[in-house]
């Protein structure tokens, strides 16, 4: 045990833990605290009676932090221990998770994030029964300061995410007691739809009312977890790749004074004593900036939808990301970037976040992502003609229903291999009057969706840039040229093509 | 001229510019525009007459660009024209300034964002008096496709960033145009307030109204462009410093079911049948997501504020930049991230932006930023003692007002030389409920601002982090329990303690 006894020695170089004084202090009042607590939790349990506590100002309630000291020991987070650095050691907080009593040892697990270690307090030389006892009353979820040895265990623990160590407790403090009633139980929130249908454990549903109202509890599974990293990983590959290539990142105003989509699903905000709305989407704003110069843009941000319906492609609040660009010839330039980037996320995705998309997948089991390089790109006639190969009977000119965009996904996948693809070239009648024409087929549109697993996530469009075209074709829609004013005339004073998605 | 004739070659490899088909369809349309356009503005010049024109086909107004084609052009931007690289080259799209015409010559500044150069176009063996005639026409703000030869000048050319170069113009095209007039002029827009009261040029100044309804064209000042990119920088190093230290980016909610901080200065939203309101500031989320385990979190996002006053200091919407973070002992542990992480945004904007900080300084001069490593912490006592020494009357426990903020900003910067410090140990009486008391002294608090240039820039403080203490807070506040439920309950499950800047 060289290399233990070694570590222990730089340990305690790099600092012994809180001063005496402190300690003294904090074991005083942990001692209070703790028997206070002890009395209310004890049963039936046994306990130490009146012997002297070996473990006294090792354990116990810490006195609420109001910033008196630093002491300055190193903590270590679960997430590193591991076999190879075998080490005492100070855990950073970490939540306590569950327990297994036997005669004399307690054995429990602590959570950081999506990582866990098995802990052991076991009756010894300097671990008293008192303080097993006292840690066995420690209520889960609450927030627990631990020290102890790191060793090597004999069987993998399968439970946690160190699966070769465990730590054996020196010392260990309640920083935050959670209540003992929790409205839901972690494990039971984390558990996969296909392990609840299987029956092969516990078969508690947690509900998601139950959830959202008790969203702290629930943000603490693995899933969720590696979802909210996951999304933070989506930004930033989202703005790495665009910045690669030169975009600037902007913000644009959320409450305006037009509701510029005509009116349909706004927010309508109380402005003082006028009447505002929340913005749909950045788009007037990002194409101003390329009006302005700055060739290309992009932003991420709240944009609102006053969308009255309960499904996952609804919501009434959500953070776009969004971008536009100037090009010089044709809009396939854009589409190139667009494709580029949504490349540049999946490989990031795949090598930077592989832990949390497997989190992700524990608990929601799904195939691995596929992709081409270059993206595929269809034309609309030619995911028409795959629909009605497969039986569907479509328009020309008509709209993707949602049904026929998710089977056309299928259909992309099984005769592609890939879960990503862009669809070009849309019929204009069913885009937007700001919308370039196709200049060889006047029933098409230099606009574009794509989709990943046969859900549109992207929807673009060359943009007229030229004010007098543009106001013919607002007319052609009924768009009030007096409600579009500044929109137009931002094209009036030399405007580069251009295109987003909206 | 060796180098010139060899990079012309390389040029014509790399590719020749628009299709053979295409030049004569772009030709024959601009010929057409052409002609139609020096109808409309030629007056008492004298034109080219019935004199067949050498330069036909290399001139005019391009067709609306509808995505046609994709010419195989290497493009160059205006920024990497340096007089080490003589060639022949086509310019990404830049915008017309202003000209000087001589008998057989044209001179005019083409820019790109804060990048300008000189072009020359010639009465030669390839350009026409027809062509530079058109050129002359050009409205001022038009977008131009610009291609020609690359020559160091005699002299520094002072009025353009790209002070060594020329382009001599052998073909130009108008992509987009601007009309005869304009709302402002760009160099108006751009000219310094000392420069006005000076007079040392022309005395137009550009009313804050006349800018903003004109932003399209303002925005294409130097100075607004870099601000622009600054903005940018700002919040890069911002996650940059932050994300080396960990932490996640959260996106919060901006649509709120409560008036979370007592229903002043809020905005009220028509929700469906309900009404609703907007985030005055992520903090509740932020703190939530402290307390399901995410340790350390940022976020970027839009806050709204309802006051109806019109100082720099009152926005009825920004963006904030805002994190949270659990500590171990001691609040001054985050206030080392925040004041680290400042210090990482003042030297990455110096080292990355010093180009656009000149482009700003040029329009609004100022002294380059001081700051200190470690940053200056001044206790709010050290503060009101410096303050009464200067002469002002202040009481121990009352709040700065904007003048002492100010006043204080310059006392420390004598004093210390430094243009940020942290005021640390605010008292008690003027922070919000939820501030953690000084365990030392009652009357003051573990709450801190930051101050660039006198302003407050940054509020924070170590939050309470237990529910009956908070509870005892609230009520001492008269702030209603019923209200901040979600709040005080989400501490009731183990919660670190933790402090972000609200």
């Amino acid at each position: 045990m060289t290399d233990e006894t070694e570590n222990a020695a730089s340990v305690t170089e790099q600092g012994k833990g809180p001063s005496k004084k402190a300690m003294k202090k904090q074991a005083k009042e942990a001692e209070k605290v703790a028997k206070k607590a002890e009395k209310q939790v004890t049963s039936a349990q046994g306990d130490g009676g009146d012997q002297p506590d070996i473990s006294e100002g090792r354990y116990g309630v810490l006195p609420l932090i109001t910033s008196i000291e630093k002491p300055d020991r190193t903590l270590v987070r679960i997430g590193s221990l591991v076999r190879t650095i075998v080490q005492y050691c100070t855990v950073l907080l970490s939540y306590t998770v569950q327990y297994m009593i036997t005669a004399t040892q307690l054995l429990f697990e602590q959570r950081q994030q999506h990582f866990s270690v098995q802990c052991l307090a076991m009756v010894s030389a300097s671990v008293s029964k008192q303080m097993v006892k006292f840690l066995s009353n420690v209520t889960k979820e609450s927030l627990l300061d631990v020290q102890g040895v790191v060793r090597k265990t004999d069987q993998k623990i399968v439970s946690c995410s160190q699966q070769e160590v465990e730590l054996h407790v020196e010392q260990a403090f309640v920083v935050s007691a959670a209540e003992p009633v929790l409205p839901l139980q972690i494990e039971d929130a984390a558990r996969s739809e296909s392990s609840l249908e299987e029956g092969d454990g516990p078969s508690i549903r947690v509900n998601q009312d139950t959830r959202l109202d008790n969203r702290v509890l629930d943000l603490r599974t693995p899933a969720n977890q590696a979802i909210f990293r996951i999304q933070m990983g989506v930004c930033e590959l989202f703005r790495q790749a665009l910045q690669r290539q030169g975009f600037v990142e902007i913000n644009t105003p959320k409450i305006i004074a037009v509701a510029s989509e005509g009116g349909a699903n706004v927010f309508e905000v109380t402005y003082f004593k006028n009447s505002a709305y929340l913005a749909q989407s950045p788009q007037l704003y990002k194409q101003m900036a390329i009006a302005a110069d700055f060739e290309k843009v992009y932003t991420i941000g709240a944009v609102f939808r006053a969308e009255d319906s309960n499904t996952h492609r609804h919501l009434t609040e959500f953070v776009g990301l969004d971008l536009e660009m100037a090009f010089h010839y044709h809009y396939h330039e854009v589409v190139d970037v667009i494709g580029q980037m949504f490349n540049a996320i999946f490989r990031g995705l795949a090598d930077q976040y592989s832990e949390e998309i497997a989190a992700v997948n524990k608990q929601y089991p799904a195939e691995p992502f596929q992709f081409l390089d270059p993206p595929l790109r269809l034309e609309f006639k030619e995911g028409v003609a795959m629909l009605r190969e497969a039986g569907v009977e479509t328009g020309d000119e008509e709209d993707l229903s949602t049904p026929n965009e998710k089977l056309l996904g299928k259909l992309v996948k099984a005769k592609y291999c890939t879960d990503f693809y862009i669809l070009d070239k849309f019929p204009l009648a069913v885009r937007p009057f700001y919308t370039m024409p196709d200049p060889q087929d006047p029933r098409y549109s230099n606009s574009y969706d794509m989709f990943m697993r046969g859900e549109e996530i992207i929807s673009g469009a060359q943009r007229i840039h030229d004010p007098k075209l543009l106001a013919e074709r607002a007319a052609l829609h009924n768009v009030s040229l007096d409600k579009i004013k500044p929109y137009v005339d931002s094209f009036r004073y030399g405007c580069p093509p251009h295109r987003p998605p909206p």
